[in-house]
């Protein structure tokens, strides 16, 4: 392998290829795009999410010349706390992203640790040996940028995640004289977002939403209740609207929901007349035509709102009569069980539920088909590389490109891990690294000690316990809590920490007044750190009878 | 509660309602429709399916006075046996449904213990009080049957599984004259499927399946390898057909496939040119163009055909270079995490997979809701009942009915258990009873004994073992099994039986050449019921690293 070749690496993504964190490598030098996090499947019990292994950068950290952070979403920033606390770089970022970031950085007190650069569309910065032009692309968040990567071996194209919405909320579509531009320069390879492959024709406008908004606010006589993801800023500016336009004050219900609007708003991207939103007391306390809230729990987490609402046993509020609750986000592959026994709970309740089938309450933020060969005809790319989506898209998405006159030679599908490198204007697949994911537990913020990302190695040092709760309706344990633990080795002496373990869930159960899953963690790890001085990774399952 | 009333309750169904059982009932009288099954969901680790809690009916089986099973579906014939066992009283099925039923009956050795009357559409049927006139309906499979239930009370209009199809496999609409002739004599309910209410217009015809697998054969150049369920018969025929048309031989494989196909096939309902099918060695041996494999696993179950090909842990054979995979049938909600893994599998291995979304290779079985509004219309009922789906598709069907003129009073949710009852021509909400579902465990044919049905109850008697493997990718142990048991009493002194268990798994893992889960739950209930005289169930979960 010659260190003077390009190498691109998708690193991160669990299902999905190169989503969470890339890496373009030129000779001693390394640029960072993305730090994501995933969401666990089902069969990972307890898990609260997923961050990519990234030791490949970790071993090289003296060579990472800059992180870029394409936009604010989670799969693109959400483990940037992670990254800040192994490798010191300069972070890249449009400013509403970089909103998103500091977030995250100040609530893992690593905010004076990071250097941040705010770039803007049409902004050029060098980053090690790469000259990187930022674009604008048009995605479900505003401040989205695609990258124009300069190397010593050739222009690369990374689209970020994009559509070719021509009406996004924002009003500004994505740049296609910079992607004409790139093509004239000449272009070595376009790596791009392949998530609808899939799926034929044209994604649908942001603006139909608008449109469906509409139809259901002039049909809502009671109380409206929207949930989406608390990093979809484009969506909060269209519920807000639409509240405007049909007379309603609206409030924005939960801590990220809160925060994350409160930074967009002092940012400048969402655009809110003074006297539109309320706060959540004063909501509930207006007449129920005249609100609307606007919440997170759009996949069923059992602990968010609408997860809460759906079982009655929210605290501060709980279902009227005629209320509609909205769903404006997409399900995540593999929580559609869940959230199709959220609608069901929540119409046993009593509430109207609209979804995704019933009206146009979400569009994708992704191309379709026919968007992603308008995006290869425009860049007209010497070599495609599919990326972001699963490996069955990435092969539909090559199947397009060959549609399109591509030969089997110019289109290459990877997998994370897989390194492919670019000499003399050929494409190699060279070695494979690396490229999975690591599992993160329950440890948050406000958790004494640094953050804590265990590492599947560190499994087997300090282990897991698996805590197995079977609940009645009324929140009290059904039967004893169920404890298995994984190479979690205690001192001889300590043989009943088991039985302690349990009596300490028992009394967690009975006291908890809230986030029953967080305080048992919370518990237990100190608990079992107090006895062992092992941190073993603690997860919960719990079931309802 | 009057007796002289009529009762009508959904009683099976997990998570749809009245989808796999349904109780009529009038004075000392009661029809049974369907004896289905449903499938596990996510959380319900080893659990092979569930039946419908039919204790109502068991405490009553003097008063029943026939079976109704409307077409041969596993979610609506699956649980004959388990209520053969116990209640006696006549079946009545068309010539295909009754070939299936025999199937199950045989293979539980109870067919000598039923009754089965074959009906056809146009046939009437006195049951007790109810005069049944069966009718057909357009589904995905021949012989589907309506029907007409004239009660003291007045006719009730059983829709079953319907759609609208003008142009079905076996050339035969659903009958719009005898649902015009019934509003007509004046409908008093309709009770009519709801599972596509979330979707707008109407169900395409199964004929495009024709048009997608056209496209899909002659752009093939490899083998053909359709993956669908075992009870599809029209979709047998459908692929049979393009086949023929293509100038290939067909294989059916694995056991469910082969049994059903035969059975079909001897009674008249697939239509197989005498040389197209050929056995599976024969198909191996042959030009692989020339080949098309029909199987089983589209549901990406990791024992079935697709499933270990996609690990290549196929005994019989292996994917070829080229092998095209055809998916040809819906993905059950809650499976489309492990469908898509397999897939991706499957991609990786190699072959190229053709499922749902890039082409026309399944189209739903069930009417859409402009059907839905025509079936309404056509009836013209004082009641709907809406039925077969989750609450939110009975909600919706409720509201269809709503927007073309049914006002609330003439609506009727109910939810399993719920009893609904008619009388002077009233309809009204009365008690709610036991609606839920039964587990039913590993047990197979071939297993020693009665087939084994435990009710939750009988849990907390004999309980569950819960064998918990990590196997590396050659199918070794990666650490040693990990047992929990709940509710499961051993004598004292076995206490190192747990003990004993593992190193029986670890005998099971070492030596078995098939099918690992159902050795092991097989050899583990042996090794227990010797030990301890119990029967828990034994639940088996793998997981591979």
């Amino acid at each position: 392998m010659s260190s003077n070749a390009l190498k691109i690496i998708p690193l991160g993504g669990f299902g999905e290829v190169g989503k969470n964190m890339m890496v373009y490598e030129y000779g001693k030098n390394i640029m960072i795009v993305e730090t994501g996090i995933m969401f666990p499947e089902n069969d990972m019990l307890g898990i609260d999410y997923i961050i990519p292994d990234f030791e490949y950068v970790k071993e090289r950290k003296d060579l990472v010349r800059g992180i870029v952070i394409t936009h604010g979403h989670e799969d693109h920033v959400g483990a940037i706390s992670h990254i800040v606390e192994e490798i010191d770089a300069p972070i890249y970022a449009a400013p509403l992203t970089r909103g998103f970031i500091e977030v995250k950085l100040s609530e893992a007190n690593l905010l004076n640790q990071a250097t941040i650069n705010t770039v803007n569309a049409g902004d050029t910065e060098h980053i090690g040996p790469f000259e990187v032009e930022f674009f604008h692309v048009s995605h479900s968040i505003p401040d989205t940028l695609g990258l124009g990567i300069h190397t010593p071996e050739g222009l690369v194209v990374h689209t970020s995640d994009y559509k070719f919405d021509p009406t996004p909320v924002d009003g500004w579509p994505s740049d296609f004289a910079k992607l004409a531009e790139f093509s004239g320069e000449g272009v070595l390879a376009l790596v791009a977002d392949s998530t609808n492959a899939d799926k034929p024709g044209w994604t649908a406008s942001e603006k139909v939403i608008d449109d469906g908004l509409d139809e259901v606010f002039s049909e809502t006589s009671g109380r409206i209740i929207v949930a989406s993801f608390a990093s979809l800023v484009s969506r909060m500016q269209q519920v807000a609207d639409a509240a405007h336009r049909h007379g309603r004050k609206m409030a924005f219900v939960g801590y990220s929901m809160k925060k994350n609007s409160k930074m967009a708003r002092d940012l400048g991207y969402l655009d809110l007349p003074g006297d539109l939103i309320v706060g959540l007391d004063e909501a509930l306390n207006m007449n129920p035509k005249k609100v609307v809230l606007m919440a997170t729990g759009s996949q069923g987490e059992p602990y968010s709102i609408m997860g809460r609402l759906s079982r009655g046993t929210n605290r501060r509020f709980d279902l009227l009569e005629d209320d509609t609750i909205v769903l404006s986000s997409r399900t995540i592959p593999g929580n559609e069980e869940v959230v199709y026994k959220t609608i069901n709970r929540l119409f046993r309740r009593g509430a109207h539920v609209i979804y995704e089938d019933l009206a146009k309450v979400h569009v994708s933020g992704h191309a379709r088909q026919d968007e992603m060969k308008l995006m290869i005809n425009l860049v007209k790319p010497k070599y495609l590389v599919p990326m972001h989506g699963e490996l069955r898209h990435l092969k539909q998405h090559a199947a397009l490109a060959k549609e399109i006159g591509f030969s089997d030679q110019n289109v290459q599908v990877i997998e994370n891990g897989q390194v492919l490198e670019f000499e003399n204007g050929k494409m190699q697949t060279k070695e494979r690294i690396p490229g999975g994911y690591v599992f993160v537990d329950g440890s948050r913020v406000g958790d004494i000690g640094p953050s804590v990302v265990r590492e599947r190695e560190k499994l087997s040092q300090d282990g897991v316990v698996l805590i197995s709760l079977v609940l009645n309706q009324s929140g009290r344990l059904y039967e004893n809590p169920d404890i298995i633990s994984r190479g979690f080795v205690y001192k001889h002496g300590d043989k009943d920490i088991i039985e302690q373990t349990k009596a300490k869930v028992r009394e967690v159960v009975d006291r908890s007044q809230g986030d029953l899953h967080n305080d048992l963690i919370q518990t237990i790890k100190s608990f079992l750190y107090s006895k062992t001085k092992k941190r073993p990774i603690v997860l919960v399952t719990m079931n309802w009878v």
